[in-house]
């Protein structure tokens, strides 16, 4: 029987749900108490899903994790050093993160992963940081083409600093 | 000299900032708890500002309110009983407001609403309520055409049920 992997989404936001000015623009707007908290937790996982966009702005941090990037324009997936570039509709992620024999994966978006992982039973756990702004446009978190209810149950929160940044956590379920 | 009127903004919404399937959907999706603060609340506010199509479902239980609805169908105003349907493109509304001598205002949405008073500096509180859910599509809370960050800061978060509902209270400003 394949061990169950432990999936957990990581996202920052502002109030209204955007997670950045566009999806180039890069989540470094985040408070550094949030990005301090974001680069200790990435040490508890074997391994990080990223889209490519994201991936790009993150790069220089994550060239010695194993990164998954999920991409389009892979035909197949495409190894380099610790980074595979995997087209998630032409391969199975899941048979290919078992056969990797990994525990913990983390997924860092954007979008469009997020909505594949919540999808496809790849989400476990759900970090969601609020930063104590408004954007009134932008990125939204999940890519959603339809209307779906998936529901969570909040397990804790946490105050990160004195202008009001909070940590939410949620385990998927209720 | 006029006197300052307080405004405060409730919304409600999902984890990913979301607060309806569409536009005619309405709010009545949140949990028991959300609904009971939210009516409490609204005892305390000389008057409400909402939009037309979140008028509609709310409609019984304003009736006997102060309401303004904004909408960009009236030429200038119409009173009917306690509700006067309003064309904030035509009319100032800042003015029509201070010249009924209201000190209180709760803003109750949808998007273009909450997103014509943030611009309008007619937004001084914002209560949040965020659900234990993720939508992955549906209705933002703020209709902005372009990117802004308003900066806010945090008052309070409150747990209201066992799920994980919680509300949060900002002030505008930093």
């Amino acid at each position: 029987m394949a061990m169950k992997i432990k999936y957990a989404a990581y996202v920052a936001g502002s109030i209204d749900g955007k997670i950045a000015k566009n999806s180039l623009s890069g989540s470094n707007w985040t408070s550094k108490e949030d990005r301090k908290f974001f680069q200790k937790s990435l040490k508890f996982y074997d391994a990080v899903i990223i889209g490519h966009n994201t991936f790009n702005t993150y790069k220089k941090s994550l060239v010695k994790r194993n990164t998954i990037v999920l991409t389009s324009k892979a035909s197949g997936f495409k190894t380099n050093g610790s980074v595979v570039f995997f087209n998630s509709k032409k391969e199975n992620l899941r048979k290919f993160l078992a056969n990797r024999k990994y525990k913990s994966v983390a997924i860092l978006g954007g979008p469009s992963v997020y909505n594949f992982c919540l999808e496809n039973k790849m989400l476990d756990e759900l970090f969601v940081t609020i930063e104590p702004c408004v954007f009134t446009a932008g990125v939204p978190m999940f890519a959603g083409k339809l209307f779906k209810k998936y529901d969570f149950s909040l397990e804790s929160v946490k105050r990160l600093n004195k202008k009001g940044t909070i940590l939410l956590k949620y385990k998927y379920g209720n």
